[in-house]
């Protein structure tokens, strides 16, 4: 059984941090949120002087079982021909790393399609797509191993590239149904409320989706551990990406989540190992029903609000500059002492 | 008189950009808030391809008679020592220019000191600072009007530069006053609601700031009249900006709206030409008491909302970002027909 061994990071730099961000010449707390990013990542780096290196965005992709129950309106076919388009460059993951400096990573976890690896996608793949979990678990617990296995080593694989800032991005149609049955079971907010329209569908189509995931999660005959929860309804990228949540924590990186998929991944990651939450920075509160609620759940604040539902990263990389902003404000601004200026509120 | 020739743009192309933004690779709509951003940005540059040139952040600094009757916790003299500071490139604003490209411009409106222009500060100054508006007006309509006109000089200079996407900051101790006075004569809004704790003041401080904002309000003998209010309870800075965001609408440049005292010009600017709001991207909503009740009354959606409350132009400079994504999106993103990509939802 794949396991992780994540630390808390220590606080005994705590107090300097909060003095060095204190005597920056600004009135005390008015840079708000990003004072409060420049505390958490120099905590994670445990320096006064963070930096930010190399930043990947991961994006895994993998078909869904549970679409054969009509619960998406858009056909499962797109997940590879996204997939295939990401390659070239023409989809909205590829304009907004390119435009903050990530390098994007492209992962088959289990597509339904013979794709092109020699063109640069990797191959992860755990099988052709899961079952549906109407009245069966997605996946096995084998496959699970594996899925937590390679998305820890595509992280591996970054952090020896040098990066120490990594976002997940998602790829698969139909990976709001599996999002919502985590969300409901991992934080017990009703089933109702924990779905939502997805890529489209209308109040009917929102009706059935949640016809079908009640009758799922009624179904369930697991043994109830968090590790059971995640195979049975999971994805083969989500579960991927829970892999590589936690062994970045491991490797103290700092965890940009993006949409209402990755923040169920990160929920579902911290119910293994709930010290991964102290690696997170939330990038993106969407439109997607229940995201708010399940932020909240998290005690999460994201950074952006802007109405994005796309997923594969976007929301999570388009806040990138608010990281580097925290940052730059810990290197570059000048403190009052040095600046001769009477200290303001 | 100084006026100006707004135009609203021209809504001709408004179809074609509608569809040309549905026809990228993503479900529609699913950009959110950077479809909107570039459906306004294509239709004040009347292209489908827009572009985003040399971005200036012009710093207007005043002081403030208003300082006098207690209103602000900080000394005044944070005003020329902060836009000294910025000289030094040690200030919150600097680091945030340097890190999207911003040119700034350190522009004296009326700081009651002998500033170093041989440094690099602009020297526009109309005055020592403007009197206390509790018994008689701020300034002169004379002032007013130098105001105005210096405010747009400085942005046709930048538009000599090749700028059309320009953000305005204030330095200005006491300057919440003027804001919270104007917000309240233009929209309606009650005065208490208008007035906050500004950097720093305790409940009772905040009292007192109302109290004097009260009869300050209760003293006018104007005529009336917009131009008059402005004149009467603004700071030259405050009128300054008003002049540059009247030009740079003038001009067809996009205009990044600040905090809580540049959306209380903008608003203020609306009274006089109410066009200029077309050319607005309001860059963030700050913890200020009223400033979410401003933006509201002006049907602003701000992009961030980071509880930055420093002014100095940085919430508008650290929104810079999501604009050139927005752009991007435009200018990089494939279209369903050339990816061949099914279309979905």
């Amino acid at each position: 059984m794949k396991t992780f061994h994540i630390e808390l990071p220590d606080l005994q730099i705590r107090e300097a941090l909060i003095d060095k961000i204190n005597n920056l010449t600004k009135p005390k707390g008015s840079l708000g949120v990003l004072e409060e990013l420049a505390l958490q990542i120099g905590l994670i780096q445990q320096t006064l002087s963070p930096t930010l290196r190399h930043p990947h965005n991961i994006l895994f992709a993998a078909d869904h079982g549970i679409v054969e129950e009509g619960v998406s309106k858009s056909p499962k076919e797109i997940t590879w021909q996204q997939l295939s388009n990401f390659l070239h460059g023409g989809a909205g993951v590829n304009f907004l790393c390119r435009q903050h400096g990530f390098k994007l990573v492209l992962v088959d976890a289990g597509v339904d399609y013979d794709l092109p690896y020699e063109k640069g996608i990797i191959n992860c793949s755990v099988g052709r797509g899961t079952r549906s979990f109407l009245h069966a678990p997605a996946m096995s617990h084998e496959e699970m191993e594996l899925c937590l296995e390679r998305g820890a080593q595509m992280v591996d694989k970054a952090y020896a590239d040098g990066c120490n800032v990594i976002s997940f991005g998602e790829m698969g149609i139909g990976n709001t149904s599996p999002s919502s049955v985590w969300m409901h079971l991992f934080t017990g907010i009703s089933l109702e409320q924990c779905v939502g329209a997805g890529s489209g569908l209308d109040s009917e189509g929102i009706r059935h989706k949640y016809n079908i995931l009640k009758q799922a999660v009624d179904n369930y005959q697991g043994d109830g551990s968090a590790r059971d929860k995640i195979a049975w309804f999971g994805g083969y990228e989500m579960v991927m990406a829970i892999g590589g949540m936690l062994r970045a924590a491991e490797l103290k990186m700092l965890i940009l989540v993006d949409g209402f998929i990755m923040t169920n991944c990160i929920l579902a990651a911290s119910r293994l190992h709930p010290e991964v939450l102290s690696y997170a920075i939330f990038g993106h509160q969407g439109d997607e029903a229940g995201h708010k609620l399940v932020l909240e759940a998290l005690h999460a604040r994201p950074l952006l609000n802007l109405g994005l539902r796309l997923g594969e990263g976007t929301g999570a990389v388009c806040a990138y500059p608010i990281i580097v902003s925290a940052v730059t404000m810990m290197n570059e601004m000048d403190n009052f002492a040095h600046a001769a200026i009477t200290k303001y509120f």
